[in-house]
């Protein structure tokens, strides 16, 4: 499992306060294994290390073996969509309560590190999804998104209107507040509330699910990721489409949000003996004990 | 259960077509009776009746003993909201499918009119919601809603925070795409879409949706009526209040919406024979056969 | 809100370990008090305190004033069943997790029953259901519920069929696991696991809730508790009917659990400042922060 | 995609009224091709079809080159598990309503029979779960599943305590009525009671859904199908496992249910243009016009 490194990109949460000094530690433990630091520019600006070089996020595409990241999910998450076509595999550290993606903690950071540095880790793979918004034919937006590609009602106006297709065919039409196409990455982050099940990180799915549908048969749907999914607005309410963080606030009837599964992978990097499903039981609060709760009778 | 009426209202759906026969047909039934047609204004000029004299909404407010709808329950809910403080009962006709207040059929009109004009209906008393904005302790806005109050994100920018209060105590801080108070008419509106339970139109009670909540626990809970609710912007991303149509787009931190049972009722009308759970059965259609569906083993 | 008590009775959890020494610091802060304790005869023998004598639960619930129960909510819940004809209030204490209804805490116990036993306390009022299985129009068994009345499948077999009528009028046919009828008591036990709504103890209201209803549209329903709620068994499949612990196991086609409100109310002290939301959030874990749980964007 | 069948077995529903016709002019169908007609023995002797041989399961999951099926899905459902070892294709004729795998209406049967038996179809492979209960380390029961192994709770004493194993490390100890293990096919019979996900046939998955949590977070999980799924039962409360029809009342705490996909699948063949999701809108009343229902403003 072994794989040396040779170039490792060090990315912090922007604008985040008290990450110089763990940033500090983190290169020079890259240092000590011999091995190149190289800071991402607005990380090493804001937090005025100037014994480092920064570097563009090109840049680092382009050299860096891997990625150490400083920040939570949402940090990770920007900076693994950035890289994906590099395919430079991630390191999620985290400065404050642990993340799903982003799990070693800052206190055990420095053993762990140096253990994934010297090639003891575990790979996860994650797919992303690759989007484009088509007005009369021509691709007006696109974009990529590791979580989901959302369809969302405006502000005012109410409820959405749209038609699902899958590989040009027709599932259903639609009134919701939303329509949620999520990654198994991002089916633990909004599908989840909106009541999605969560997919496995191995499985080849992505899931449908809508929010607040009117239909109250309507249920969420685990399709295979090898499919094309459109999502065309119906109607001439305001509606939005959110990929990840980046918004398109304006689709128009006729307007099609087109998804499928991206090219490249974002490959995640864990502690040898990592397991999604405590990550699961500790986020989603299952390590309560079985409560007695209200005794059923 | 008879009631002698008077100045009979009558409304018709903003801007619809077709409706001009049936407005005339019921005008005439009211006369026949030797009632007097009162024309909204704006539904009499939109459809040219004109001989009949149009009057304001404050007008109809003084002077009608009962308003007819004839239109969706979109339309009623406008006409209940606007006419709510001068407690006129309303009879709903709507001329596309049946809705859960306007439930009866244009097909059935003149009998089932001429009945309920002559006294022969049953009474439907729906509650409503007071709602104000406040901020920094002054009202900046006020509305009446007959479904619900409504806080939800804005279009971009992710969910919206919030902390509520019941007569003053908290009951949790959340994070969602939005909440819902509705009172028993809305509780098969939107609230239903977000998974909220029905409240029977009798029981004394308002309920609290969450609309795609973080905390995986959070659940609808039933309230009485006789409550304060408040929910407190707690931070700066875009957040808007809906009080069923109107719209409050910019509501900022700090900001509270606080709603309460309205003194005034919404008074419907029914044919004799009304049964609330048939109009359930049919608009959520569980009149469907026990199906086979698919087989359990 | 002083009102002097003269007999105490105490319960203990049947069979609990550990009980002794807690059972015997009540009795004699009680008879500090200069009240007289009056043990639950079974609890005495269990625990062995010869020092006082034991009451049947009849003689128990014509002489005390108040009765205390060292348990969880399963153990008050019996207690309050049995006693509820009586109109005794009841005080929990909770030698484990604290509960819904068992707020008070072993550890505080001295201090807070003390201040109970004086007078300080807050009168929780929860109604609660009768029920009697019909068949062929005579009753074959009846029972008393605080938390609910439940129709549920047999082992093996499928699901349950059955129709559902309010006041004798049908709200539907449904096919299930099961269905409940719960008290708002009850609607944080078995109905909540169900996806039912939270009901406050103060609304005047009960629940149905389906377990694992065929038909995908069927939602809980929300009732005014004046109501008279059957439930009738429409096919030869196996089902029983539970009223809180008690199970009846051999419904035939053409029974009917008919269940209504009881005359009496079971009536809760509960400490002076008791928050009903509060217990709430920790029993549901809602006190967790706003967790970043994965980041949306 | 033509594939010449010579023998075609044919089923009818146990025990149906008024399939003898039917079943008689499919054999009828059959011969017309040239091809031989192979009554299941227990289809034969009970509608009377003398001029026919019955043969038995074993004899035509052997010679049978693709079966017949007169019934609904379950009765497809039964017949596929037996033949699946002998990956012997079905068609499914409905006599009744429409079913998810039984998609060819009776009235249409002559020609789309006709055409399918002469190989124009669309092949529908469909996986299923080989599940043992392990006691103390022995297999002591086993059994084939298309939908679903489900553990639940007996009749009486409440929920059932177990403890969920993925490839052998834990996922969560859960309280429940119960947890099923559902296929693709079997995500749209009683998981999605359950309010599991619907999974594509095509989806290589399977997933976890449990029956009333106690722990209010849990939720559906969808692995990938490739994995060992163990339930074990963790306390002594009444406990049943079910494979689709077959039960198994008597599961003892320590007792594992052990599930994986099975080494065959199900062949499902439907007529051309068969179209997955216009028979999950026509099963789950997705075909209903996006209705007005109750205008939200």
């Amino acid at each position: 499992m072994a794989q040396p490194f040779r170039n490792v990109a060090i990315f912090g949460k922007p604008q985040a306060e008290g990450i110089r000094e763990p940033l500090a530690a983190i290169a020079q433990i890259v240092r000590d294994k011999g091995m190149v630091p190289m800071f991402d520019a607005a990380t090493r600006d804001h937090v005025g290390l100037k014994e480092y070089v920064g570097h563009t996020i090109d840049a680092l595409g382009k050299e860096a073996d891997v990625a150490v990241v400083l920040g939570g999910d949402g940090t990770l998450l920007g900076i693994a969509r950035e890289l994906s076509r590099h395919r430079i595999p991630l390191i999620g550290i985290n400065h404050g309560r642990l993340g799903f993606m982003t799990d070693i903690a800052l206190g055990q950071m420095p053993e762990v590190l140096s253990a994934m540095l010297d090639g003891r880790y575990e790979t996860d793979r994650r797919s992303l999804l690759d989007a484009q918004i088509l007005r009369a034919g021509n691709t007006i937006f696109q974009a990529r998104a590791v979580n989901d590609v959302v369809v969302s009602r405006g502000t005012t106006g109410g409820m959405v209107a749209f038609t699902v297709r899958v590989d040009g065919i027709t599932i259903y039409n639609q009134r919701a507040d939303g329509l949620i196409l999520a990654t198994p990455t991002g089916s633990t982050a909004y599908a989840l509330s909106a009541n999605g099940p969560i997919l496995h990180p191995s499985l080849a799915g992505l899931v449908l699910v809508p929010v607040a549908p009117q239909t109250l048969s309507n249920r969420p749907i685990t399709l295979p990721d090898a499919v094309v999914v459109e999502i065309e607005i119906t109607d001439d309410r305001e509606a939005a489409a959110h990929f990840d963080m980046q918004s398109f606030s304006l689709l128009a009837p006729g307007d099609i949000v087109r998804s499928q599964r991206g090219a490249d992978d974002v490959v995640l990097l864990h502690p040898v003996g990592y397991n999604y499903f405590e990550t699961l039981r500790q986020k989603l609060h299952w390590n309560v004990m079985p409560s007695e709760r209200h005794a059923r009778g």
